[in-house]
């Protein structure tokens, strides 16, 4: 989702940048002691940043990075973590920059799970290369993902879903979970935010999957 | 779908055992050859018949095999066939019989194409064996498949979907085509049954995809 450019935006940042990082490549490799945990979560598109707070605040015992792009969401994002009555930074940080540069900040298999919420759709065939799931990123997941790793996806757009899971297929995961309508059973174990809220109150389908390397599964 | 016990199917069966067939093994690694055709499809439980009495007039070229283990539905499948303005028996056969048989019908390799159209879902969990997208309907299908042979599956039933999406997987498939909502476009080259026409006017989506083996695709 875009948003409106915020003026207090950049100033804000930089005021943060013990939270929103300004050299998140000085804790490449070092993401975990730098929490002292022992699982890394990394969203990536992680707009105004609610999943990552709720979920940081849900697992204390894991370590929470997000990723945003949009300098503007990445502020919000900041402010509502600095802001919040019960702010806790031990285990999360934001970094304010494009997904495409993650080898820059992570360390070859340093990251336990990446999530991908409700991601931009793309929609148009020539843009289907910025999709957070298409070839060029689930190759560098691939990359900073941990033996086991998993990537978690969840969104309401039918389209960018279907052609998610071909894309998946296609280079190398397979699936541990999957759903066509996420929300119908209940999930406590994974935020609802408020803008899935509003799917969910129309009655739209959330579609969810959980991928893993294909060459690490049983069969 | 379950149907009630007709009384004039039996007999009606046992008259027509030219086309709903009473000793299908004798056409085990024939049925290109009885039909002549190259391309061969086995659609698994076909219920009342429609889609594969619509298909084979679609695809002339083709051969068309369709298995019913309700006796009933497999003797209104006949009758609608033998009953048709249009009858034409050239290119398509009834077996009435178990899926789980499928081996003694057909030879290694011979089937090019499996349907799985809204097939029961057996929603309890200690019946999911008995799912036609299961293990060991998977494992007889891998059989029968021709090299690049395809598994065509649609349903309505979003919980055999997910999970069937998982049996897939687990089993050596992959998917080339995937849609949580496949008729929202037009698919003029696939039937639509009266009966998936009813999901369609209550706007519920069909799901579908279509698997091929994984170490058949090239990445």
């Amino acid at each position: 989702m875009r948003m409106r450019k915020k003026k207090w935006a950049e100033p804000y940042l930089l005021e943060h940048s013990d939270y929103a990082l300004l050299a998140p490549e000085e804790y490449k490799g070092k993401w975990k002691e730098l929490f002292s945990v022992k699982i890394l979560h990394c969203e990536i598109g992680m707009g105004k940043g609610d999943y990552l707070n709720t979920m940081a605040k849900m697992y204390p015992e894991e370590g929470w990075v997000g990723i945003e792009k949009d300098r503007s969401a990445a502020a919000v994002a900041a402010r509502k973590a600095i802001e919040a009555e019960d702010a806790d930074f031990s285990n999360k940080r934001i970094i304010v920059g494009d997904g495409a540069n993650l080898l820059d900040w992570f360390e070859k298999g340093e990251v336990d799970v990446i999530h991908l919420n409700f991601s931009d759709p793309w929609p148009k065939t020539y843009t289907h290369k910025r999709r957070l799931s298409s070839r060029a990123f689930l190759e560098k997941y691939d990359m900073i993902l941990s033996p086991g790793g998993l990537i978690r996806m969840k969104t309401d757009n039918i389209g960018l879903f279907e052609d998610s899971v071909l894309y998946f297929l296609q280079n190398g995961f397979t699936f541990c979970e999957f759903s066509a309508d996420y929300r119908r059973n209940p999930h406590p174990e994974d935020a609802v935010t408020e803008y899935e809220k509003r799917f969910m109150d129309l009655n739209q389908p959330i579609y969810q999957l959980c991928a893993c390397r294909a060459n690490e599964v049983k069969t």
